[in-house]
């Protein structure tokens, strides 16, 4: 059938997203990489992201620190440093000021400890009904040095996959409030500004690329990866980073964390020996649970899992995320 | 009364959203200009705008169109040469792909006269009744010569004021639009990139500041300028250039094209003689209806206009703009 409407699934960041943005943007605009961020002159990247996450406060964090941090992981990726973001709001009429005054104070909060500087930005109010409460776009200005760029281009056979922590920890938060589950203590989002753990992982391994893993999860990160590359990707079940409640969870709604966006994990493709980067990581308390899940192999293409009895099974990319609005 | 909930007036570009400016975003986040864009290291600004507007097609151009003109007017009211765009979309579930391929048409179709690169962006779908049809995040980066580098801070006692042609032909295009006038022909938007024009100012004029007329019109604009640098500001009423059709229709609303927005029309704060300047900017397709509406003057303050009587009607900062959603 020939969808010619947008559809929730569009924004999913998974297949439909991919279909919209190869059948209207990537075409018209001759938009070559799939990378989050671009270079701008010499030495500079942005980034560029609208968040419309509902609800707007939720335990771990708010659409304010999601904001921040979300747009500091994009410009860190690619191994730059975060130095400046540029914010432009869309409120809904009848929104609160003190509500807003709470998102400020958060992006505030999150660019100071970044040392990334807001220097400005734009507002515009609609009429209620014509938003949903408040949307955020933040893009970012990150400056590197030559020797830390990095791109799916480097990757390699035989790289190694890091990931630095627990998978699904925000999608479970938001489906706690969402769905009104009530858990108790409630699930907290994994929210946070990965700058400081990238810039301790470049000084410490041997980093090919790296990705956060957001929206589509990890598995329709390394799905992009795979096929810009030509490669395959193996995980290995046992090793997925993924708490207790997550788990629980995940197996009452049938989803898989795989697929769940997380606002404060990355994948690292890495060269060589990764105990030495492993071990530096869990002393940063954003990679406390620091492991490596799987390898690089050109042996076959896509994405696969190898499951306890050592089977191979697909991670292929799908449709659409089970939850959208949730970054 | 103190207002606790953001209003459509917040997000006028008039006085109420000064003091949202002053009382949420400049406290938090230590903005110390107002200016419509920053500098980000050696050489380049940066500036971002959300486009809300409504309807999002109208004579002259729609929102894609109006996204790129404007962040392109933005960057080069700095004295800077656009060079890349990002872009952030919003878009309500249901939304036509047809639509939204026209706008990402107009958008490429700007980019390319301008010679701007899109770089890329990113896309968020939220549900039915969340947005209005689509919004769309702009932000531009331009880079440019120190010596081309404008700021309110150059303005000085003396110098004139010229704008590039007919005020509010964007405002009653809409109010056209917006209000089932139905007049025929239809009122055009002067919706267009002005970084041609600039450039052609800067190399024949003794250009001090420039700004781009929008949310507020020039009335608004010049009053933040005559706060800024504690001049007066005169113009005079003689001079303000406004087509048949804008004038008719402003009486007849009661409305004032000082107060209107445009989305092609600059102020520029020029030093000494302005009529080489004029000459040249009326053989540009944007500069034909070029004139000199006024002068800067250190004798009082605020922004005043000289009546065909020859008193001086004070032209204050409005609450909030009379039409909102118009860019």
């Amino acid at each position: 059938m020939r969808i010619d409407k947008i559809t929730i699934g569009h924004g999913s960041g998974a297949g439909l997203t991919r279909e919209l943005i190869n059948s209207v943007f990537a075409s018209e605009f001759k938009i070559t990489s799939l990378d989050d961020s671009a270079e701008i002159g010499k030495n500079m990247v942005i980034s560029t992201d609208a968040h419309v996450i509902s609800p707007l406060f939720f335990p771990g964090g708010d659409i304010g620190k999601l904001a921040i941090t979300g747009t500091i992981n994009d410009v860190a990726m690619s191994g730059a440093i975060p130095k400046f973001i540029v914010v432009a709001f869309i409120i809904e009429a009848g929104f609160r000021f003190s509500d807003l005054k709470k998102i400020v104070y958060s992006m505030q909060k999150e660019a100071e400890a970044a040392r990334v500087q807001i220097l400005g930005g734009d507002t515009k109010v609609v009429e209620k009904g014509k938003a949903d409460g408040i949307f955020i776009t933040t893009t970012g200005i990150g400056q590197f040095v030559e020797k830390n760029k990095l791109s799916a281009k480097k990757v390699r056979n035989g790289d190694k996959i890091l990931v630095n922590g627990n998978l699904g920890d925000h999608t479970i938060a938001l489906i706690n409030l969402r769905q009104k589950l009530e858990l108790s203590p409630a699930p907290r989002s994994d929210c946070a500004a990965l700058d400081k753990l990238v810039q301790l992982m470049l000084e410490n391994g041997d980093v090919n690329f790296l990705r956060d893993a957001t929206r589509g999860g990890v598995a329709t990160i390394l799905n992009e990866i795979a096929e810009e590359t030509k490669l395959g990707i193996i995980l290995d079940s046992k090793k997925i980073p993924v708490s207790s409640i997550v788990t629980s969870i995940s197996e009452l709604l049938g989803l898989d964390p795989l697929y769940m966006a997380n606002e404060g994990k990355l994948v690292a493709f890495v060269k060589d020996d990764t105990k030495m980067l492993i071990s530096k990581m869990k002393k940063h308390e954003l990679g406390r649970n620091a492991i490596e899940i799987g390898e690089v192999t050109d042996e076959l293409q896509g994405v696969y899992l190898r499951t306890e009895i050592g089977g191979l099974r697909p991670l292929p990319i799908l449709d659409s995320d089970p939850l959208p609005r949730i970054c």
